[in-house]
């Protein structure tokens, strides 16, 4: 990793994660449900969406305090969403990062709620923020219910359900994951610029950032089950193969996935360039990325 | 019913109920996804929320355009709710309002995503609504997101499934109904007041008024419970002694549930006073609410 972003990481990260803690913790809240949010906002992870909004707006020499409550929020949106991802009647898992996942480490019932309390909580949040005029908060509300909600992530993961065991085009695989994972990837990228001061053309150039950066982050995802390190990934190499799940090196081999997330890198760091942002921490941030190894 | 309450429910309700069911069918979304959101949403129901919203409106002389997105939003909210309320981990319900219960129509997960696309998509409904400015969008989001969220109905939801079984307190028993119903009738009379245009001490009156609505409400169910007519109802009567459930009359004996109502019901009466709106629709509103035979 780039040494910039290296420092970068470090020293927002704990400032993300302390913000996000405090935020759930203050509420004045049934104490079940408020175990269960704090729970799995504190299961760690790697704070890669919040990460990605700052970074974006530290780009457009916006400062962090400004964005902070957005990113949290988003962070929010997507602890939510593996929350629900993981019930026995979606993915059913048991463990995530190591530790239980809401539900086996409560019940059921308390994890659905705990879900659609943080969803919620999210926009409350946004909508309480400070530093945001009424025009800026209206517009990052409306995204992030559009990356978020039917039209976004819950699309992809309706649509990712329902291609279980079949065999995927790369366009309809690329589609799943560009709703699924790549909309809320987009929003941190377009709105940090945003709330940093980003001018039209550059939004637009930093939405093709964003979705060029979810596809990578996908195509890497599929390469590390390959030959990925399985201590570092922190779960069995092999699984997509075992739960016959449509992937890049499925479809185009191992080779054919490492050059196609190539061309991703290089489409990426074009569009950086139309957003004036060619030697940004975004330009590490996406090789990162592409060569994560967890 | 009064005769002009008849005729504004009559006048409303379908409006209510076409506008409602245009904006979900004209998502560009997966049709599983759709067809959930639309199953559910066209379930019936009697719209009261919404309902509510409008009178409440029109009462300071609103127009009920400006009003309407903000109403069908609240209505998908209240939907999201039943969906993942009747889920197998939560209430295990597999008939409502006569018909299968989402999950039993569809499957689990569609239904866990069906009430997520629902609750996000609220959001943006009113972030886009083209009468409200950026300042009104804002307190209404805001508003939506604290009563529908951990810090109400979310809160009351989660409070009510750890109070099965157990004798409680009416303090108790009133606190859950509040944040677990209350609240939604509560934002519908206060936000259909100030988009009509009260001002803030008549704001303050009619929180008072949805207060109390939403308790009459509460034990007018409970008394129907137990007097009511199953075939009006839709449901056996006893239920609730059956559950085990707390309610007005187990703590209070039928005719003080009735004498409480009573109470309420002026109380509600005094808040209208203090509104300005002593002769309006709000006063036939909560009258029918506390005579209501289903």
């Amino acid at each position: 990793m780039a040494q910039s972003l290296t420092s970068f990481f470090k020293d927002k990260e704990e400032r993300i994660t302390e913000k996000l803690i405090d935020t759930v913790a203050k509420l004045s809240i049934p104490e079940t449900l408020k175990e269960s949010m704090l729970y799995s906002i504190q299961a760690g992870g790697k704070r890669l969406r919040p990460l990605l909004m700052i970074a974006s707006c530290e780009s457009y020499q916006g400062r962090d305090e400004h964005v902070l409550n957005v990113a949290i929020a988003l962070e929010m949106i997507h602890t939510y969403s593996l929350i629900h991802d993981d019930l026995p009647a979606m993915d059913n898992d048991d463990v995530r990062r190591g530790k239980p996942t809401n539900h086996r480490k409560f019940d059921e019932a308390t994890a659905i709620l705990a879900g659609d309390a943080l969803l919620t909580y999210s926009f409350d949040v946004i909508a309480s923020d400070l530093h945001l005029t009424d025009q800026q908060k209206v517009y990052i509300l409306k995204r992030l219910a559009e990356a978020s909600g039917p039209k976004g992530m819950v699309a992809g993961q309706s649509l990712d359900m329902h291609a279980e065991d079949e065999e995927l085009s790369l366009d309809h695989l690329e589609r799943i994951h560009q709703l699924k994972t790549g909309q809320l990837l987009e929003f941190a990228v377009e709105i940090g610029a945003y709330i940093g001061g980003a001018n039209d053309e550059e939004l637009y150039a930093l939405r093709d950032y964003g979705y060029y950066l979810g596809l990578i982050f996908q195509v890497q995802d599929d390469i590390l089950d390959v030959i990925g390190d399985q201590e570092l990934i922190g779960k069995p190499i092999g699984s997509d193969e075992i739960n016959k799940k449509s992937t890049y090196p499925k479809l185009l081999g191992l080779e054919g996935a490492i050059e196609k997330k190539k061309h991703y890198l290089v489409k990426a760091k074009e569009a950086l360039v139309k957003a004036n942002l060619s030697t940004s921490l975004l330009e590490s941030f996406v090789t990162h990325i592409s060569e994560r190894d967890a």
